[in-house]
Protein backbone atom coordinates (compact mmCIF):
# COMPACT_ATOMS: atom_id res chain seq x y z
CA UNK A 1 0.00 0.00 0.00
CA UNK A 2 1.06 3.64 -0.90
CA UNK A 3 -0.54 7.20 -0.24
CA UNK A 4 -2.03 7.06 -3.71
CA UNK A 5 -2.37 3.29 -4.21
CA UNK A 6 -4.27 0.53 -3.51
CA UNK A 7 -2.09 -2.29 -4.06
CA UNK A 8 -1.51 -6.17 -4.51
CA UNK A 9 0.38 -8.97 -6.62
CA UNK A 10 -1.72 -11.50 -8.77
CA UNK A 11 -0.85 -14.90 -10.13
CA UNK A 12 -1.89 -14.85 -13.67
CA UNK A 13 -0.69 -13.69 -17.05
CA UNK A 14 -0.55 -9.91 -18.00
CA UNK A 15 -3.82 -10.28 -20.16
CA UNK A 16 -5.24 -12.83 -17.34
CA UNK A 17 -4.94 -10.16 -14.98
CA UNK A 18 -6.73 -7.15 -16.83
CA UNK A 19 -9.31 -9.62 -17.08
CA UNK A 20 -9.82 -10.14 -13.82
CA UNK A 21 -9.12 -6.92 -12.47
CA UNK A 22 -11.98 -5.64 -14.95
CA UNK A 23 -14.35 -8.47 -13.89
CA UNK A 24 -13.56 -7.16 -10.40
CA UNK A 25 -14.40 -4.08 -11.22
CA UNK A 26 -17.20 -3.91 -13.37
CA UNK A 27 -19.07 -6.47 -10.38
CA UNK A 28 -18.63 -2.36 -8.16
CA UNK A 29 -19.82 -0.43 -10.61
CA UNK A 30 -16.94 0.54 -13.12
CA UNK A 31 -16.44 -0.19 -15.84
CA UNK A 32 -13.50 0.64 -18.17
CA UNK A 33 -13.22 3.62 -20.53
CA UNK A 34 -9.58 3.90 -21.76
CA UNK A 35 -6.54 1.82 -22.16
CA UNK A 36 -2.89 2.85 -22.46
CA UNK A 37 -0.52 -0.28 -22.82
CA UNK A 38 2.85 1.70 -21.53
CA UNK A 39 5.31 -1.01 -22.92
CA UNK A 40 3.82 -0.34 -26.37
CA UNK A 41 3.96 3.21 -26.28
CA UNK A 42 7.04 3.57 -24.73
CA UNK A 43 8.30 0.94 -27.53
CA UNK A 44 6.44 3.27 -30.28
CA UNK A 45 7.61 6.59 -29.30
CA UNK A 46 11.01 5.99 -27.66
CA UNK A 47 12.47 2.60 -28.65
CA UNK A 48 12.32 1.69 -25.36
CA UNK A 49 11.27 -1.93 -23.66
CA UNK A 50 9.83 -2.06 -20.44
CA UNK A 51 7.37 -5.16 -19.33
CA UNK A 52 3.88 -5.31 -20.02
CA UNK A 53 2.09 -2.44 -18.26
CA UNK A 54 -1.29 -0.97 -19.38
CA UNK A 55 -3.10 1.71 -17.69
CA UNK A 56 -6.97 1.39 -17.28
CA UNK A 57 -9.11 3.93 -16.78
CA UNK A 58 -12.29 3.10 -14.64
CA UNK A 59 -15.33 4.89 -13.95
CA UNK A 60 -18.57 4.40 -12.13
CA UNK A 61 -20.91 6.77 -13.67
CA UNK A 62 -22.66 7.56 -10.71
CA UNK A 63 -19.93 8.46 -8.60
CA UNK A 64 -18.26 10.64 -10.99
CA UNK A 65 -21.42 12.51 -12.06
CA UNK A 66 -22.30 12.91 -8.66
CA UNK A 67 -18.81 15.03 -7.69
CA UNK A 68 -18.85 16.66 -11.29
CA UNK A 69 -22.14 17.91 -10.29
CA UNK A 70 -20.54 19.51 -7.70
CA UNK A 71 -17.20 20.11 -8.53
CA UNK A 72 -15.97 19.91 -12.22
CA UNK A 73 -12.70 20.71 -11.30
CA UNK A 74 -12.48 16.95 -10.70
CA UNK A 75 -13.19 16.08 -14.17
CA UNK A 76 -8.84 15.94 -14.60
CA UNK A 77 -8.44 13.37 -11.53
CA UNK A 78 -10.98 11.00 -13.50
CA UNK A 79 -11.02 8.39 -14.17
CA UNK A 80 -9.69 6.07 -11.66
CA UNK A 81 -6.35 4.68 -13.41
CA UNK A 82 -6.19 0.74 -12.77
CA UNK A 83 -2.57 -0.29 -13.40
CA UNK A 84 -1.75 -3.91 -14.41
CA UNK A 85 2.24 -4.88 -14.42
CA UNK A 86 3.95 -7.83 -15.19
CA UNK A 87 6.79 -8.22 -13.07
CA UNK A 88 7.95 -11.75 -13.69
CA UNK A 89 6.09 -14.78 -16.07
CA UNK A 90 2.60 -15.69 -14.70
CA UNK A 91 2.96 -12.95 -12.15
CA UNK A 92 1.27 -9.53 -12.14
CA UNK A 93 1.05 -6.51 -9.69
CA UNK A 94 -1.80 -4.20 -9.39
CA UNK A 95 -2.24 -0.91 -8.32
CA UNK A 96 -5.67 1.12 -8.00
CA UNK A 97 -5.43 4.63 -7.99
CA UNK A 98 -6.88 5.76 -4.28
CA UNK A 99 -9.63 8.41 -5.15
CA UNK A 100 -9.26 10.09 -1.82
CA UNK A 101 -5.87 10.51 -2.34
CA UNK A 102 -6.73 12.24 -5.55
CA UNK A 103 -9.44 14.71 -3.98
CA UNK A 104 -7.78 15.49 -1.04
CA UNK A 105 -5.55 17.42 -3.42
CA UNK A 106 -8.47 19.28 -4.58
CA UNK A 107 -9.06 20.63 -1.00
CA UNK A 108 -11.95 19.97 -0.77
CA UNK A 109 -13.94 18.19 2.54
CA UNK A 110 -17.19 17.57 0.48
CA UNK A 111 -15.48 15.41 -2.36
CA UNK A 112 -13.39 13.94 -0.46
CA UNK A 113 -16.12 12.77 1.29
CA UNK A 114 -17.77 11.54 -2.22
CA UNK A 115 -14.37 10.17 -3.15
CA UNK A 116 -14.74 7.69 0.17
CA UNK A 117 -17.31 5.29 -1.58
CA UNK A 118 -15.56 4.96 -4.61
CA UNK A 119 -12.10 4.09 -2.13
CA UNK A 120 -14.22 1.57 -0.52
CA UNK A 121 -15.18 0.01 -3.87
CA UNK A 122 -12.20 -0.11 -5.06
CA UNK A 123 -10.98 -1.28 -1.71
CA UNK A 124 -13.36 -4.33 -1.95
CA UNK A 125 -12.46 -5.25 -5.25
CA UNK A 126 -8.73 -5.60 -4.59
CA UNK A 127 -9.61 -7.54 -1.81
CA UNK A 128 -11.88 -9.91 -3.77
CA UNK A 129 -9.10 -10.37 -6.12
CA UNK A 130 -6.66 -11.41 -3.52
CA UNK A 131 -9.36 -13.63 -1.61
CA UNK A 132 -9.67 -15.49 -4.98
CA UNK A 133 -6.30 -16.27 -5.42
CA UNK A 134 -5.61 -17.78 -2.15
CA UNK A 135 -8.46 -19.92 -2.03
CA UNK B 1 -6.13 28.25 -11.26
CA UNK B 2 -6.86 25.95 -8.46
CA UNK B 3 -4.53 23.96 -6.43
CA UNK B 4 -5.10 20.64 -9.17
CA UNK B 5 -5.40 22.84 -12.41
CA UNK B 6 -4.21 25.03 -14.77
CA UNK B 7 -7.50 26.52 -16.15
CA UNK B 8 -7.93 29.30 -19.04
CA UNK B 9 -11.40 30.50 -21.08
CA UNK B 10 -11.45 30.05 -24.65
CA UNK B 11 -13.62 31.64 -27.17
CA UNK B 12 -14.55 28.36 -29.95
CA UNK B 13 -17.12 25.64 -30.39
CA UNK B 14 -16.01 22.81 -28.55
CA UNK B 15 -14.63 21.07 -31.18
CA UNK B 16 -12.52 23.79 -32.10
CA UNK B 17 -11.21 24.30 -28.36
CA UNK B 18 -10.56 20.75 -28.48
CA UNK B 19 -8.31 21.21 -31.56
CA UNK B 20 -6.37 23.86 -30.35
CA UNK B 21 -5.64 22.07 -27.01
CA UNK B 22 -4.44 19.29 -28.73
CA UNK B 23 -2.72 21.19 -31.20
CA UNK B 24 -1.01 23.40 -28.13
CA UNK B 25 0.15 20.55 -26.47
CA UNK B 26 1.75 18.41 -29.16
CA UNK B 27 4.03 21.60 -29.88
CA UNK B 28 4.77 21.13 -26.09
CA UNK B 29 5.48 17.33 -27.13
CA UNK B 30 2.27 16.01 -25.45
CA UNK B 31 0.18 13.27 -27.09
CA UNK B 32 -3.44 12.44 -26.62
CA UNK B 33 -3.93 8.77 -25.78
CA UNK B 34 -7.09 8.88 -24.47
CA UNK B 35 -10.68 10.53 -24.59
CA UNK B 36 -13.36 10.59 -22.70
CA UNK B 37 -16.89 12.63 -23.66
CA UNK B 38 -18.58 12.69 -20.48
CA UNK B 39 -21.48 14.18 -21.75
CA UNK B 40 -22.38 11.56 -23.54
CA UNK B 41 -21.13 8.72 -21.19
CA UNK B 42 -23.36 10.39 -18.41
CA UNK B 43 -26.44 10.38 -21.09
CA UNK B 44 -24.81 6.77 -22.31
CA UNK B 45 -24.77 5.52 -18.73
CA UNK B 46 -27.27 7.36 -16.39
CA UNK B 47 -29.43 9.20 -18.92
CA UNK B 48 -28.26 12.76 -17.83
CA UNK B 49 -27.34 15.64 -19.29
CA UNK B 50 -24.78 18.20 -19.41
CA UNK B 51 -22.72 20.74 -21.03
CA UNK B 52 -20.43 19.02 -23.48
CA UNK B 53 -17.56 18.03 -21.62
CA UNK B 54 -14.33 15.80 -22.59
CA UNK B 55 -11.41 14.40 -20.87
CA UNK B 56 -8.68 14.29 -23.13
CA UNK B 57 -5.32 11.97 -21.50
CA UNK B 58 -2.31 13.90 -22.84
CA UNK B 59 1.40 11.97 -22.26
CA UNK B 60 4.67 13.15 -23.15
CA UNK B 61 6.27 9.72 -23.57
CA UNK B 62 9.81 10.55 -22.47
CA UNK B 63 8.85 12.30 -19.21
CA UNK B 64 6.57 9.68 -18.52
CA UNK B 65 9.25 6.93 -18.89
CA UNK B 66 11.62 8.83 -16.94
CA UNK B 67 9.10 9.17 -14.21
CA UNK B 68 7.81 5.34 -14.55
CA UNK B 69 11.65 4.06 -14.37
CA UNK B 70 12.11 6.02 -11.58
CA UNK B 71 9.21 4.75 -9.49
CA UNK B 72 5.94 2.56 -11.50
CA UNK B 73 3.84 3.78 -8.44
CA UNK B 74 3.32 7.41 -11.22
CA UNK B 75 1.30 5.00 -13.81
CA UNK B 76 -1.47 5.39 -12.08
CA UNK B 77 -1.16 9.16 -12.35
CA UNK B 78 -0.57 9.03 -15.75
CA UNK B 79 -1.83 10.52 -18.64
CA UNK B 80 -2.01 14.26 -17.64
CA UNK B 81 -5.73 15.37 -18.06
CA UNK B 82 -6.96 18.02 -20.34
CA UNK B 83 -10.21 18.68 -19.37
CA UNK B 84 -12.10 20.99 -22.19
CA UNK B 85 -15.60 22.23 -21.07
CA UNK B 86 -18.43 24.26 -23.23
CA UNK B 87 -19.86 27.01 -20.90
CA UNK B 88 -21.79 28.60 -23.15
CA UNK B 89 -22.13 28.91 -27.14
CA UNK B 90 -18.83 29.61 -28.18
CA UNK B 91 -16.95 29.71 -25.33
CA UNK B 92 -15.01 27.12 -23.56
CA UNK B 93 -13.38 26.41 -20.12
CA UNK B 94 -10.13 24.51 -20.24
CA UNK B 95 -8.12 22.47 -17.21
CA UNK B 96 -4.73 20.85 -17.27
CA UNK B 97 -4.05 18.96 -14.55
CA UNK B 98 -0.92 20.49 -12.63
CA UNK B 99 1.44 17.04 -12.60
CA UNK B 100 3.45 18.36 -9.66
CA UNK B 101 0.01 18.45 -7.49
CA UNK B 102 -0.26 14.53 -8.09
CA UNK B 103 3.41 13.81 -7.51
CA UNK B 104 3.22 15.43 -4.69
CA UNK B 105 0.34 13.22 -3.15
CA UNK B 106 3.07 10.17 -3.66
CA UNK B 107 5.45 12.00 -1.32
CA UNK B 108 9.02 11.13 -3.66
CA UNK B 109 10.59 14.64 -4.23
CA UNK B 110 12.53 13.57 -6.90
CA UNK B 111 9.13 12.83 -9.02
CA UNK B 112 8.12 16.61 -7.97
CA UNK B 113 11.04 17.45 -9.78
CA UNK B 114 10.38 15.42 -12.46
CA UNK B 115 7.01 16.66 -12.44
CA UNK B 116 8.38 20.66 -12.84
CA UNK B 117 9.40 19.77 -16.29
CA UNK B 118 6.33 18.67 -17.22
CA UNK B 119 4.43 21.38 -15.60
CA UNK B 120 6.60 23.98 -17.07
CA UNK B 121 5.26 22.69 -20.83
CA UNK B 122 2.01 22.60 -19.76
CA UNK B 123 1.35 26.07 -18.28
CA UNK B 124 3.64 26.80 -21.47
CA UNK B 125 0.65 25.47 -23.37
CA UNK B 126 -1.76 27.32 -21.79
CA UNK B 127 -0.26 30.88 -21.91
CA UNK B 128 0.24 30.21 -25.88
CA UNK B 129 -3.53 28.96 -26.29
CA UNK B 130 -4.58 32.44 -24.25
CA UNK B 131 -2.50 34.83 -25.94
CA UNK B 132 -3.42 33.59 -29.04
CA UNK B 133 -6.92 34.55 -28.21
CA UNK B 134 -6.23 37.87 -27.07
CA UNK B 135 -3.98 38.79 -29.98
Amino acid sequence: MSAINFKTELSGSFDEVIAQVTDALKNEGFGILTRIDLHLKFREKLGKEISPAAILGACNPQLAYDAYQYNSDVASLLPCNAVVREISPGRCAVALARPSAMMEIVGDKKLVELARDAGLRLERCLNHLSSRQTA
